[in-house]
């Protein structure tokens, strides 16, 4: 159960409002790297997890939770950046002819701003095209979730450091250090919850690896036209991080699987020509 | 460069057809967890890569090029699946007034497996819908593009482990038996891969630490309605996985931030009445 | 800024777990007609309101808040339905050429309840295509905002009504009947708003209604083949609802637009043949 | 059954081509407030309706032919503006070093008129996102239908007027004027339509209410963190619009529903570690 | 300009209703294979045809024309087969505990069928996928539009004559019979058309041909791990198609092209330590 | 089974880097016109191919890995047109206030190729669209597929032209007239293979013709309001492509097909009020 406050989790100020900056941040709202994904994927996760995981439970739910407040600032960003600036469509229709130098202008921006939302923020990326819901992962696997949720902070703090040197505005800069600190802390977080896994690895660790196939499991395998000697890499000798394996190298692919097609039913009407029937 | 040879990877037999297994295995190929997109995003991944990390490109490519053999692999077990069948179709033009029944069966299965393809593979989900390229994750950074690969394939395995438990037919088990095999091996090159880049957590790591908030980037926010003691989590105290700080718990958010949307431009038409203008 | 408690808004329970039924429930959750779509939809439109529509903002934030609860509750159903049935997964390893049938069974519920969540809720709707960010409307105007509303929550409770009827299980309809009695509610609410608004159709009234074409901006335009006469509907003759004008009816649509396709620059090489050029 | 015509519905002129515009008008062809939504989105509700229903049918199909005459309008006013230019590209042949130049203007435009449409008109948004069939509203039940045509033709006018402050074209000014009066039509007759259905609200009135939980069902539910006094606002005072009910106000969600997630079968595995076997 | 009548191109009847029938035949209205796509694709080529290719204009239109009304007689069909089938939810309002069993029935069907549309026809594919207009082809060349629609007509007959298989309802059969006989038309005009452009091949034609690669531009170029002999197709020797050139076999892809991928910007933080900076 | 080798199968060489030419080249690789799709294409039509087509399987995945190739070139040049740049990122952080142009500049270009992929290439088209699965064709005939193939070498080869015009970079333009050479290649064989069928239109010419509507099968049908006389066109006068038939001319639809949809269940709801329950 949910519950909101009308203040913001942190402050939001604009000092020279920037509808291209305002289209930058779209991408940290409904992009793959943004925030809706993070706040719908740790809800998704939690409501899977049975009772004797409660502890993670809430530890999903209570950032989830901060994440939508970090949409909520960020709405406000955007919103900020495209409408504080100077009354430009106003001086407009004064001035006839520049309409469509406007215009112009616009299509560099996010055209949907001014076209669909009156100036706010929308649930898209910085391209436009709508959040995805497709990106959210939760497999019901508490460590394969983790590790998506390490991914998702990573990319997310990448893209809230790319989105800090693309501004200067100080009120900008100072939300996104914010932003930048709790994607520290949260990729911190969900390092900690793996380590506090015994040994999750290979993710399914439950499924019995006695019924894998064990010639393959630990061997690199080169798909070089011609076989190449082991490069002596890191993942072609030693242990395996899963501590349960030895890397080994395989300069080729098993190959010789049979190719097969069976014959479709001929009521797919496949047969390209008549006189095949 | 690519080449490709007219032989498998790995041997594909399927004993007893199954239609509806077939529509199962489709999720190996064209959903989240499957083939097309660990091989198309450790292919972009690559391509970003500078020359000073040329054994990670290799690395890259090669799974890449391992992976479409993957896909091959699924496609033919897909085909087999659907076609091998006892003449399921062929019958039915004899028995009139089954068609609505035969049409009822197919209905549980892909439809589009007989309307759109002929009984044969196609690049989409166990539930039709086409391959999702968003779910490509190339961020440029390779540390956390390690993770999205890490996750992956624990998604892939997963995936794997769980068709394995539907099916008995041995062939398809063979299989399966070999490509969760693969995905061991994979999730501990990536790791493998992790550790050998020096302390690249907090993603990314290149970015001045100093200019993130430091009030906030190691403090676990807790958003209950009422604030709650410190629940002593791991991820509430003591040393955080990257070595750079010490978890700490905050029961609060800090909040206060002031609530703030311009008005927009009168040309954009906001107004919801006349008599406000 | 948003809390969360662990305790759900309303009571979840299932006394006969049914997997077919989550699939259907699927839909009030991912679908255009579900619960994601709405919480997302008035926090947009809220976050777009300048300073003066307070009142309206915190309607629609707080009703917001609502609907994270409700996603909340009905991804608990779909997990109750799927997971609570009588071991079926578990059964079918002791007696092995059944996994086909199950399988079988499986491909008409959402196949990836199982390869992808492991037996619980996502954000898709019942046929398993992901969420659509796209049907979020915030359009910036409160009043086209509100007619919005009042369709998702037409909508809403529309599927609320016939996932009623498709269920006798007491704890699914006592959730049911407890979400129709919000969505009622929600009708009213979002109605009540319009109202509270002075004159608001044409929507958006603010635009200077002299602007707009003076001959056809009250005329029922038909577009039959051969001209009829005035069917005399309410919508041809009378006083309009926005008050401003009088339906009349034209037979014909006015027509006689010249058909025009400039050239396109050569450079775009559009020519479909050689000797054009 | 339809027909048509080699002319426009109504005059479109283009006095100075600008292939900007060109993108933005793609919004009302393409885009969620565009004209393929409503001429698809009319026909499928007709389709839906049985006999007795057959005046709104009318009224459905005819209007939905009329939007069909309005996409080729806009695609015809796409063309013009991006083909009567002044020869851009071929100017550019002349002058070599200038081609980046023009690929730099050309990415603010849509990318897409040049390389995949050859400078004409395409069913995208002005993003260049393609037209989301998703948003499609055919419930089968005409009152919420028509909330959806309300909502759709508000969208749209507001669009159009956004639109006609972006131009001073008096050719585009002119067509958009023609189009905004007809989006007064529009939303006037579907709210005529629905005045002419008995007490809809609450959709679908046909459900017995009764069946609905009685104690929530008029009452606005406020999820601020404290609970707050009644606010006294018009949605939680008085009586309800559906003339049903009276508002009352419930300061807190009822809350204490019990989380419960049952143990997932076992085959998932959903067990992250292997020891919890 | 469009026009309509309230009567259907061709009868559409139902003798025995079958709502799985319905969701295989949604693949024709909104599928890859379906009217949506066929009726849109015609109408974008058209409107982008200059005056010297008024011919092919109207021979587009007309024809994008008579796809709308299929769409219209599928519609119809899909409708009466939901509809028609003998009370089933009435039915089991009585017989309360079947109610799970119907759900079950109905997740082999299209649940959206139920849910979303009330038993009505949708723009959607058999898998439940809205159409997705990405599919549409307009080119801007007329030539490459032409093959297009060849291909259109080709997978929309072969779908056709897949759905004729699948049902032996008369009423259904004759229905499919007259869309096969429009699509043997449709590919005939088509391929009419394509024979009244002088040597449009290889498309653009309009290229100067000079321009391209004079070494790679009619080789067949083997992808083999090694080298194979020349196998002496039809596509290795002799006059090509276009009269242009001679087919000739190249066993090697050329390749030495140098790998490169210059150092980003640091500000992108694409290193992934921070030892590297 | 595949196999790589670390060069490129083409030169590419960028001497003046252009991140807006970055742009438009993603049109070939993530666009429906790019070479994601045809690698993927014929893949899925090779593999559902029956062991008597083995020359065209061969031939189609040789083509298929000579595509990926083309994907690692394109690759290669967007990320050499995003990096190569002069140090545009950094030199801003010296000028402060310049950020925000920096930032506009960006808008016009693909925001993420900062923002999400650190300056790298991305499975995207030129509007920033991810790659459309559903884009991809593979019917399972032959005769369809290589239709398809025809069609999509000739958008593409129409896309690398149009992108040949937009740059005049040296390195660019000979990468392009390399790829232009290859579609001219393909095109041609696709059509040599066509032609190495037997009489395969109408496809499926394998359906018995005899089933389909014989009144409708060769006549072109006009849908104009009124009739018109024949415009002795070749397409309704004189022998078909396919040899099986003459085209005549019917100047009207043949209609009278009734109107039908039968009354939906009650316990959909469809009823708009109460009162005709």
């Amino acid at each position: 159960m949910f519950f909101h406050e009308p203040e913001l989790q942190y402050d939001v100020t604009v000092e020279e409002p920037d509808p291209h900056f305002a289209k930058l941040l779209q991408q940290a709202i409904g992009g793959a790297e943004g925030e809706i994904r993070v706040a719908m994927q740790y809800m998704f996760q939690a409501w899977a997890l049975p009772p004797e995981y409660g502890e993670f439970r809430n530890l999903l739910l209570e950032t989830a939770t901060e994440e939508l407040g970090h949409i909520e600032m960020l709405a406000t960003a955007v919103t900020e950046n495209l409408r504080g600036a100077p009354d430009e469509l106003q001086e407009e229709t004064e001035q006839a002819r520049e309409h469509a130098a406007m215009a112009a202008s616009m299509t560099g921006q996010t055209p949907r701003h001014l076209l669909s939302s009156g100036q706010s923020a929308m649930p898209i990326d910085s391209n436009g095209v709508p959040f995805d819901a497709g990106q959210i992962v939760a497999s019901g696997n508490l460590a394969a979730d983790l590790y998506a949720n390490v991914m998702a902070e990573s990319t997310g703090r990448l893209l809230a450091t790319r989105l800090y040197e693309l501004t200067d505005d100080p009120g900008m800069r100072e939300m996104l250090s914010y932003l930048i600190a709790r994607d520290t802390m949260h990729q911190n977080q969900w390092l900690e919850a793996l380590e506090a896994l015994d040994d999750p690895v290979p993710i399914p660790s439950s499924f019995p690896q006695e019924e894998e196939n064990q010639e393959f499991n630990y061997a690199f395998m080169s798909t070089r036209r011609e076989p190449q000697p082991d490069p002596d890499a890191p993942w072609t000798q030693g242990d395996t991080p899963d501590s349960r394996g030895e890397f080994s190298y395989v300069p080729e692919q098993p190959g010789d699987g049979e190719v097969v097609a069976p014959e479709p039913d001929p009521k797919t009407y496949n047969d390209p020509t008549d006189d095949q029937r």
